[in-house]
This record gives C-alpha cells, sequence and structure tokens, in this order.
C-alpha cells in the first residue's frame, strides 16, 4: 500500500501537493488556517454578540499568521494530518490575537492601530477588549482538545496543551511581557533583552514550529533537537527583525504605530546594537536556523524559506 | 484484596477516612488545594518576581474555595484518585482567581477591596494586575495536563481541559462577563438575568462538580444526570446568594465592597425578585439540589452539605 493510500485507509488527510513557490504555498495555508478561525469563534450575531463580533474582528483582521505558517511547515516535515495542524495553527493565532488585543490596551503599550485598523478596545471599549483576549485563550486551549477523540491521539494532544500553556504563561509570553513592563527606561544589558525577546515573542514561535511537530509522526532525537534550535533561532531573529522594522519603517507599510519603542523610552535590539549590530544578529540567526536543518533533506524546504521570510521581510 | 490495597497497588491514592463534620472536611480541603496552588505557582523570587509575586497574592489570600470543595466532594463520591482532584481544585481555583482579577479592573467593576485585602490592581498596577490574569488562566490549562501521563488518563485529562475551556470562555464566564457589562443600567427581565448568572459564575462551579467526577471512575447516566441537575442549580443558587449578601452584609464581612451592584444601577436578583423572592428562589434551588442527589446513598452527604453550604453561607 502507498503512503498515499495508507492515509486514506486511516482517515487522515495528509498535506496536498505542495504548490512551489513560498508565497503560493503560504496563501493556501493562510486559507486554510483563516478557514479554522472561522469555524472555531462563535458566529457574531451569537449572543452575546458584541464580544463574539469584538472576538472575529480582533481574529480575523489579517496579519502576516507566521506562527500558523510554521505549524504548517513542521507538521508537513513531520508527515502530519493536515486537519489535526489547522487545530495547531489556529490555537497559536488565536493566542497571537488575545496577546496583542491585550498588549494594546491604555495600560499596557496604549496603542490605537493594529493590522492597518483601529485596536480592539478603540474599535469597541476597553472592558471588551479585555474580556475579547481572556475568551481567545480559553478559545485556543478548547481547540487543541478537539481532534484528541481520535485513537492514539490523546497524548499528543495533552503535550501540545502543556507547550502551549508553557509558552503563554509567566514562564513564557506573559512572562516576557511583565520583563518589557519593568524595563522601560532601564539601562537593559543585550543578555537581558535577549532573554526577554525569547519569552515574550520566542515561546510563542517555538511552541508554532512544536506543535506542528506534536501533530506529526515521532522523529528522531536528532531531529527534534535540529527543530528545537530551529525555533528558538527563528523566535528570537523575528523580534530583533520587529525592532529594526520599528525603527525603519513608517508606520502606513507596518499596520501599527510605528517608533512605539523609541518613543516609549523602551529598550530594544537597536537602541542596544544599533541598527547594523542587529541585522547582523538576525543574519547569524538566519544561518544558525538554517544550519539546524542539515539533519533533514529537501523535505525541511518549507522552514527553510521561513527562516528566510522571517529575517528578510519588510513588514 | 480490598479496595484500599487496591488503590495502593495501583499506585492510587484514595480519599483518607473523612472528618465527620463539614467544616473539619472544608478545612483539610483547603489546605490540600492551598498545597497544590502553592506548589503550581512559581516562586515569588522567580524572575519575572513581581509577576509571580503578583500573582501568588491574587490566588492565596485566602477566600472560601467552593469551586475545590465542590471538586473534592465530587470526586470522593467518583472514586477519583484525591492527588488527581487536587490539580482539577487548583485549577478552577486559578481560574476563580484570574476572574477575580480582572473582573475588579478599573475597565470593569473598578474595585479596590477584595477578599478583606487591596485587589490586585490597587496592590501591584493595572498592567501587572492584566497579566496576572492571563498568566493564571494559562497555568490553569498546564495543571490539567499534569497527570495525563499516567496510563490511560490522557481520555480524561483532555476532557476536563475541553470542560474548564468552555467552562471559562466566551460561552461561559467570560461570555456572562460580556452580558453583565451590557446589562448596566437595562431592564433586564428574570430569564434574562438568569442566563447571565449561568454564564458568568454557573459555569465554573458546574465545571468543578463534574471536573471531580471526571477524575473519578465513570457514573452510570443516570448519575451523570443527576450530578449535572445538582451543579447547574448549585451555580445558580450560589450567585444568587452573592446579590442577597451585597444587599444585606457589611463589606467588613464580605471582604469586598458591598452595595456595589445598586451603586453601578445592575440589575440582581434582587432588584427584580426582591429579597423575600430571591431567597425563595435561592431556597428552591437548593431543594432542586438536594433531591437530584437521591440517585446516591449517603456516599453524597459531602455534596448535600455543600448545597446547604452555598444557600445558607453569609458571607
Amino acid at each position: 500500500m502507498n503512503a498515499d493510500l495508507r492515509s486514506a485507509a486511516l482517515g487522515a488527510a495528509p498535506f496536498a501537493s505542495a504548490p512551489v513557490t513560498l508565497s503560493g504555498w503560504a496563501d493556501a495555508m493562510r486559507a486554510r488556517v483563516v478557514r479554522a478561525l472561522d469555524g472555531a469563534l462563535p458566529a457574531s450575531d451569537e449572543h452575546p454578540a458584541r464580544l463574539h463580533a469584538a472576538m472575529r474582528y480582533a481574529v480575523l483582521g489579517g496579519g502576516k499568521r507566521v506562527r500558523a505558517l510554521l505549524a504548517y511547515a513542521s507538521g508537513e516535515l513531520a508527515g502530519a494530518d493536515v486537519e489535526i495542524v489547522d487545530d495547531a495553527a489556529a490555537a497559536v493565532e488565536l493566542i497571537h490575537a488575545y496577546s496583542l488585543v491585550h498588549d494594546d490596551l491604555p495600560c499596557m503599550d496604549d496603542d490605537d492601530l493594529r493590522r492597518g485598523k483601529p485596536t480592539v478596545h478603540m474599535a469597541f471599549d476597553e472592558a471588551t477588549a479585555l474580556l475579547v483576549g481572556d475568551a481567545l485563550q480559553s478559545l485556543a486551549f478548547g481547540l487543541l482538545c478537539k481532534r484528541g477523540g481520535k485513537a492514539g491521539a490523546a497524548c499528543c494532544a495533552l503535550d501540545g496543551i502543556a507547550l502551549l500553556a508553557a509558552a503563554t504563561g509567566s514562564r513564557g509570553m506573559a512572562g516576557g511581557q511583565a520583563i518589557d513592563l519593568e524595563s522601560v527606561g532601564a539601562a537593559l544589558a543585550w543578555p537581558e533583552l535577549e532573554a526577554m525577546h525569547r519569552a515574550k515573542t520566542g515561546a510563542l514561535l517555538r511552541a508554532s514550529v512544536l506543535l506542528g511537530v506534536i501533530a506529526g509522526q515521532a522523529l528522531a532525537e536528532r531531529e527534534k533537537d535540529a527543530l528545537e534550535t530551529y525555533a528558538k533561532a527563528i523566535g528570537l531573529a523575528f523580534q530583533i527583525v520587529d525592532d529594526i522594522l520599528d525603527v525603519e519603517t513608517e508606520t502606513a507599510i507596518l499596520g501599527k504605530t510605528a517608533g512605539k519603542d523609541a518613543a516609549n523610552n523602551k529598550p530594544t535590539t537597536v537602541t542596544l546594537l544599533g541598527l547594523l549590530g542587529a541585522r547582523q544578529r538576525a543574519e547569524a540567526l538566519r544561518i544558525e536556523a538554517q544550519a539546524a536543518l542539515d539533519v533533514f533533506d529537501r523535505k525541511a524546504d518549507r522552514l527553510r524559506e521561513l527562516a528566510d521570510f522571517v529575517v528578510l521581510r519588510k513588514y
């Protein structure tokens, strides 16, 4: 029996033959995750309608979907059922969306523009924005339970939930935000700033890669180690590039207020390493991520392309 | 082999012989859940220390622990391993604590007193309080993954997580809060207010009972139905009694600002049904909850006592 027939016999949905270019593949995967998010979110006329409309506004308003793309790429590498990766990809996008809604609140970064549109608390109100973030977090964890009913899938689902909970909580994203708050006006050294970035942004990006892996077949230890190295490098590189873009790019292209970090007197990669130093650091991480993938053959090409995308992007 | 020996052979920890009185049992169970919470929360000197100190302040500052008690009582009824119930009880208390921290924020109820102490945003600051709530929610879901590694336990853990996610999100607690926001100054009818209470408070209380059940042995359908009826009745009764106490009790005894609902022009059970009507409704729910337990023998006595406690409590 060939691999496709075996997948069909197991009821699994393999990834379709991949489109050749990264942008074609990325568009197809973005469409998949948006469909998964649309299906997971309550309808905007379901009671309480204002909350549900605001949740959809927060989640479905565009975005690069980098976290989802990482989950799809690593899931494809690990031979995962693409429908299981849909849930994982949607879950990490829900967590990311919740974090943006809360970060934009007046008591945090106090931002009124996100993805080129008014932030949730501007378009709705602060209390609704608070509840939107809270409810999106619950929804993400609920979504990861969905496929656990399949035979043998419960342990994987549980591993994924534990991973996402750790990446999201006080030792991950929320903890990174707390360090960020404390760092306003402080003279951080690079190791401290790197630790903050790894928690604030890196933890969820790492989890996105690993959730795709968990959804697939068991990999060898050295393959898992390679993806761990890749995921950590990409996670940090992403935030460094964000810091560079915050300085270099206009608000209209960025879709969020540019120059915020300097205005808020926040230490960033650029203030600490300079623009050139920050670019060199991002490039070194790209090379580190690519090198880690050497244990894989062409199957890891999407992850290689995503490393390029993360570091070379312009918005 | 008798039941105790069998439990020991399986590595399970049965509930200890129960103390006779409710208050003795409740004190013992409160001590258990506080120990579980203390172990689950990062140390207050772990980086980021301010966030972790605030999380511990929010969670370990007392409280009736009604949700934990419901989980322990139903877990005992279902013959659960008490250590698995520890995690479930701690998880529902973490969710409850997160909801209090967020509800007290200025953009929500704007309250400065909780459990007789300054609320988290008063003792720390608003941004920290926001992150405390966010991180406590992640911690709750992570905690429910802990015991899933035991053979056969993954499916149960996953059922519990799905249940808690549903109870916490936009169709549960967060949704109830959203309805509550919309209802300020509105002329709600009793069915609408009841629906709000069932979501805002009832969903998590119901989940507390059912998480204890999931941790134990499979019950017969009619037994599960009975506990479902019990849990729903108790959940609604709890909020009705809260509304009564908000009118009748002084701030010093309540540990939170009394008379808030009237001051905020919020419809409550008391404004809609009157004080006598509210008391009658709570009493009817207590009787409904007790009657549902008729399918059980004396094993359900703790749940019977908790129904009395919820309705007859003075704070």
